[in-house]
């Protein structure tokens, strides 16, 4: 089980993170759409990935929560997918985070990832991995790991095409 | 379709790949059992894999061949397993390549390792990854690939466990 988390802070507003429900599905498809960064076949992966976890519950590999953000009007603005990377003992995957664009600069996305690096700890991960491309477009996510604390682990060249390569990123939890 | 592919040299031996088949199951279970290099999660991953590749032929996700060898009663002594790599143009995983310890010094890994390089090529793969274990059982593995032009792309230290890495060996096929 995922517990809730919620907080307030000086300026009166309030995040909350919970588990993905099914009436969220069709935020996270307009969500991971209007960022404007994934292609066809990794929106239909994100989506992929919602639909095996309501359908799985805790039975699925994934780890799918929300963020909701406003006080007077919660409504959705990111998502968190995460699991256990196979055949490893005790490190996790991050596979999707994202905050929409509307949302941003406001410290949700670090909001989230402490979230996931905090729930990865309790469930006894050490170790928490983030791939990502080269691409310009993910300059400012690639930033955003360096500032919470990731190092860059590993790059494969020209892996997902010529000329963008696959990053990864890790922080050991503790 | 998977081309069969046939060699007889000059001590008329005889090497044979060909596509998995449902009675080749029980005998993909042997050789991974008695390399004594797998534990019970990676024999059931491998399982997995053949039984995805029976059920759903060209449909799966995965390429999975074996080797047979031997001229008078020929037997099957290796497989391999590949396929694309998601989210990538062109990149393959090999994720297995098994060669039977009894049949081992006498080519089969590296035949059946150029099969699927000269297969992914012709499914316009343009590399070929590898991923493996740092540990000392396969210090033998990592001595293969390295003769067969394969370079370390990248280490992630303390993945499968702590003291054991993960190594991503790779080859640009032409």
């Amino acid at each position: 089980m995922i517990q809730q988390y919620t907080k307030e802070n000086q300026m009166n507003r309030k995040e909350h993170i919970r588990q993905l429900e099914p009436r969220d599905r069709s935020r996270i498809e307009e969500m991971v759409v209007s960022s404007g960064k994934f292609n066809d076949v990794e929106i239909e992966t994100a989506l992929e990935l919602a639909d095996d976890t309501l359908k799985e519950g805790d039975e699925s590999d994934y780890i799918f929560v929300v963020l909701e953000y406003g006080k007077e009007h919660p409504a959705l603005h990111g998502f968190a997918c995460y699991g256990p990377t196979p055949l490893t003992q005790g490190v996790y995957d991050l596979y999707w985070i994202v905050v929409d664009p509307a949302a941003q600069r406001k410290g949700l996305g670090r909001y989230l990832l402490e979230y996931v690096e905090r729930d990865v700890t309790k469930r006894a991960g050490r170790m928490l991995l983030i791939e990502t491309s080269s691409q310009e477009t993910y300059s400012a996510t690639i930033r955003f790991y360096d500032k919470n604390g990731y190092q860059l682990a590993a790059r494969i060249k020209n892996f997902y095409r010529i000329g963008d390569d696959k990053l990864v990123f890790l922080k050991e939890l503790t």
